[in-house]
């Protein structure tokens, strides 16, 4: 396992009018001085754990190793879901059991896991209604501070899972689904590059989506106009559709959720 | 007092799109190189002293000892409004005198307050709009290096007050408002835990707002079904109404400023 | 040319909710473990270059000697435009060669400009729709380590200019337009206090915009009541239209673009 550096990120619902990120900022340091943080998003729609869960996914590789990922999308604060700390290969999560890891499962395995039980490392008195500042920011400043995490509580064998949407593979066809829509109004899909293509090999084939149908990959953007749909994989390797300077939701009208198919042509 | 100790939070309504934030870091950052910052929130509604008032009241003490609090909601820029630093048992303040530290005031006591007339200490042009960039954040800057409070100008006796609403308590019954809503939707009250647990002892009670009668307290917001409101001591311990991954105020359709009473049954 | 001191600052069009800005953070501390990072806005509207370049053009002066300016609103993403890195006496700019720097370019002359072809400063797999993580963000991050600019790739010796628009000047009259809106629905125009002052010398003048005229110059926000329209010249000397603790862009129902002239009374 890689050694703490100091690093933790923040992934929340929490908004940023409100001032919790800044105390939960505040706890951190009180605790480890020396941290450096990063916001990864707190603009996760209220409750919405599988939005973070999926930009988690795509996001925590891109840090140094050694990083703190801590993510509050919290449902249950308060009742008797449980919180866990994470050992991976080279970083640490800490979030509540609820499922928000399973981007990051997808992708790496897990060491070890504790759950959160040795109050020692909380802050004296804990909310039912705030755990991001009294559980998992104290607990996420001590592990930056290179603490064991095998000091954080109890081993346990499993986490709850709550895999993000699969697409659907047959001999002709993918069938999968817009799992998020960017700020750009960007359509990405949970059909991944290497599925793609082992499926078209040399073969044609057609997107289809709301009605609309592309037939090949665009390379960039700017490759078409700016009133046309285009597919494109993005920079995480999935399958994505957009439009040059325009917003492919909008001319689409889909939200998440909406079917996507690749489909063979004869 | 406690030492700087490099750590400066800022709180504005300021917004993060127009870079105004960004350029009063830089000017930190150019006169204290090791500075560490923390954003409280710029999402503050133009000129609302009072929310910033409260969520700065709110989050303060949750930062490292020797943290200087910057505060920029400042309607009266450029007119004949004081600006001052505040000197406390662990942390400095620096903003207008226009009632926006009364959040900090009901809970700890000022040592020295010194209004800024030193322009040493400001940049070397003073604009008429924009004293975050010209005034607060060079003296915050100076202050989280270690300068000593009076270099910064005349102490002064008194600061205005903008005392948030107090609740009204009687013998049977608290009569309090909503004085802020957060990005939830949570409906947070005046009516603070110390008050209402005097009151009502072992009796019972029903909290009314907006026509709506809430008979008990919940311990999580999990408690409850997502159609139904609840009533929660919140983690900062004020008497809140919530709804379970749901948003109250928009149930109840009310705003800041909505009365809500705590009454005693017979 | 100064030397580099770790600070990195960000300016893009991503927004704050997918983590496109925290994944770009990872990729620069994982290079430089001890940069310094800070954001200038990253709710630049998609695709809107003009803004970029003003809000950048307006902020860069006020950080440290030595910062390293990175942005990154990119409709070309992809394909064939060029990025480069820009040497000044005090800053390094890294960008898409698309206008983007012309709000620099207007205040302070660059000493070198290099296009970025050498991809050993690249994340070791570029994408075709992410550049700020595979292109801008790490050579932003070496050049914060104190990488020579000669590195990174080509000399050349013209950017791309998208100058932002003039104000046309003559010997009774300025006109100029609305190039920014502010937070506080302030309308900025481009019309400068140096050639205002050439103009005005000791005559009584006019502003017009939108049907309305105001006749003087207030000194502050404050210097007006809520409902009336002010004129001020603004914290980076551009003449402003503002209402006190109001929104002027609202009371005058314009955009950007807006015409506004300064004309000369009999």
């Amino acid at each position: 396992m890689s050694k703490a550096t100091g690093f933790v990120t923040l992934t929340t619902d929490f908004g940023l009018s409100d001032g919790f990120v800044g105390i939960m900022k505040g706890v951190i340091y009180s605790i480890n001085p020396s941290a450096k943080l990063i916001d990864i998003s707190h603009d996760i729609a209220s409750q919405d754990i599988q939005t973070a869960s999926f930009i988690l996914g795509s996001a925590f590789s891109f840090f140094p190793k050694g990083t703190v990922h801590m993510v509050v999308v919290d449902p249950g604060v308060g009742s008797d879901r449980s919180a866990v700390a994470v050992e991976t290969d080279n970083y640490y999560f800490v979030a509540p059991d609820n499922g928000v890891l399973s981007g990051v499962m997808e992708r790496i395995s897990f060491i070890k896991v504790m759950e959160l039980s040795n109050k020692k490392h909380f802050l004296p008195e804990v909310s039912n209604t705030f755990h991001g500042r009294d559980i998992f920011a104290p607990v996420s400043a001590y592990l930056s501070k290179g603490l064991s995490i095998d000091e954080l509580g109890t081993k346990i064998e499993n986490l709850m899972e709550r895999v993000l949407p699969e697409p659907e593979i047959n001999q002709d066809s993918i069938t999968g689904e817009i799992i998020h829509i960017d700020k750009f109004g960007n359509l990405i899909s949970n059909i991944d590059k290497k599925s793609f293509e082992k499926l078209v090999v040399n073969r044609d084939f057609t997107i289809e989506i709301a009605g609309d149908i592309i037939n090949h990959l665009s390379r960039s953007y700017a490759d078409s106009s700016t009133d046309k749909l285009l597919a494109i994989f993005d920079s995480f390797g999935k399958l994505e559709i957009a439009a040059n300077q325009n917003r492919a939701a909008d001319i689409l009208r889909v939200h998440r959720g909406e079917p996507i198919r690749v489909v063979m042509r004869r």
